[in-house]
């Protein structure tokens, strides 16, 4: 049985740099037409010319990707200086809060700050993507303890697109749900089908550990019900963030799942269980594109129902799902 | 400045066995003068000859620890055996609901199918102490879940000591707050100070990983309530749990926390930094005693107020609060 799908998008990748961006945008273009590179580099992206090298750097490894690109919202910019970025494919900015996930010691402090920058981007059309934690607050309460924020940008700046990455939390579905159109949220993978149990409720799962936390299973089914709706405010953001088993595994224990490799078989079984099928060109190449102001992808690309497993890492990385079996691929 | 304490004692340890336990036997040795060992050994304690060889197991490497010994309750036994192993040192079984932690996976799917044993321990005045977690819930909610049985356990055998092991949540403090004075409950140095938020809050801690999980900062207030409001149905347990370096940082991500060598230095400072140092001596060496029917410890230990960094590993193991500095020693 064959399934023909849209090359899929993904509206939120971690690519990393150097030596490691080689293999993950490889495999970013097995599985995508069109990724959304987040900033998070180290140095960050955070300039026109930064911005450039870093889209030179992806397209190298993986001349076939559409790479979309973004800078990180961790100082004010002239407008100048966004319009450059932009000219450089730079088509939104990333806001991190300080210090709630990988590389973002850089983060901010305090929203407000932003608003000169976040002003010219309303002005110039650019997508304010947000990493939704309140640093400080308990684990399970960051992502609800960040939904003022949201709110209150949303009514400063009424034209603005947001983005707010990741859901996890039936109270941040809730809330994008309740803001007006040009509110709209990414869900990765992992968020549909993890919850706290993946990680700590038997033996400790290190590669299932990520920001935010996957949660409580009502917070699982609020996010599984905002994709199996239909709803197009949600829209397919892999946050697929790699890390080396060495880093995973170690004292240090970072955080981030790997979905890439796996992230559209994944998908086409949940949509398959839910009998939701005809719900997943959307999900992965419609409403993104859409809220993103871009053309929806043309090519398509065909799925095969015939089992595989998924093995236990792929490019020195421990993939969502590791050694499990799935039940199509390409 | 000198504190003198009680030789404290530990309602509940896990010296594991082998070349092992001759380190951890030793380092309880240092810290305590009596123990309670656990049974969940590989093969597990479960025969009037296996209490024996264990007692004497631990006394060669430790010959001045009082050792107390328990044996598994995953299987029903005669009053002969009962009465046996009560000779050789046993003084309370441990119930460990199946699959619930640390070499589990022998428990017991139903404790309703342990009654016949349980009436036994109720006419030998034996001590029955519970793992008190429900197989299959969501993790949060296991111990809250498994507080039916207790009640269910209490009615049916109303002169029957229980201890809930390792309580953990609010709901489990009240609980044992609320039933008859046969029902106490031990409570660890590791839920006295952590939540979830140590766990999985910023980077992964491996090394904070436990079966009870450290839950809610509710949680943990209603724990350090019932310790420092001096009721004497809360007494230590710490449930140290020690684990390789390997086991705890690798995949297999075991469940434990190693407290033995932090744990009354950590209760010092937290009794103090509730100003409570009055109550320490009755939580650490009085109400166990009391409850167990034993004799108070009458030897003393002095700890001089001088700090000290925790090593990164103790015997081969991650301890509690590794490479901290802590202000109490001996």
């Amino acid at each position: 049985m064959d399934l023909i799908l849209p090359l899929p998008d993904d509206f939120h990748i971690h690519l990393r740099q150097g030596k490691d961006l080689v293999n993950y945008a490889q495999s970013a273009m097995q599985q995508f037409g069109r990724v959304l590179a987040m900033p998070n580099t180290e140095p960050p992206i955070n300039s026109a010319e930064s911005v450039k090298k870093y889209k030179e750097e992806i397209l190298a490894a993986a001349p076939n990707l559409e790479v979309l690109l973004t800078f990180k919202l961790n100082k004010n910019y002239s407008e100048q200086e966004l319009r450059e970025m932009q000219k450089n494919g730079a088509i939104a900015a990333k806001y991190y809060p300080l210090g709630v996930t990988t590389n973002s010691q850089d983060g901010v402090a305090k929203i407000e700050d932003m608003y000169p920058t976040i002003e010219l981007m309303e002005k110039l059309n650019m997508v304010l993507c947000l990493h939704g934690e309140e640093p400080g607050a308990f684990c399970l309460d960051r992502e609800k303890e960040f939904l003022k924020h949201l709110e209150k940008l949303c009514k400063t700046f009424s034209k603005l697109r947001i983005v707010l990455e990741h859901v996890s939390s039936a109270e941040a579905v809730e809330c994008v749900k309740r803001l007006p159109q040009n509110v709209a949220a990414t869900i990765t993978v992992h968020h549909l089908i993890l919850t706290l149990d993946d990680i700590v409720g038997d033996s400790l799962r290190p590669q299932n550990f990520c920001k935010p936390l996957p949660k409580l299973p009502k917070d699982k089914e609020a996010v599984r019900a905002a994709v199996f709706s239909g709803n197009s405010k949600f829209f397919l953001g892999t946050d697929s963030a790699p890390h080396s088993l060495e880093k995973k595994e170690c004292l240090c224990g970072a955080a981030g799942v790997y979905s890439a490799p796996v992230a559209i078989p994944i998908l086409i079984e949940e949509f398959e269980n839910e009998n939701k099928l005809d719900l997943l060109s959307n999900f992965i190449a419609g409403f993104g594109a859409d809220f993103y102001g871009i053309p929806r992808q043309a090519k398509k690309v065909a799925y095969t129902k015939k089992e595989w497993q998924v093995p236990k890492t792929i490019d020195g990385a421990v993939p969502l799902k590791a050694g499990e079996v799935l039940r199509w691929q390409k």
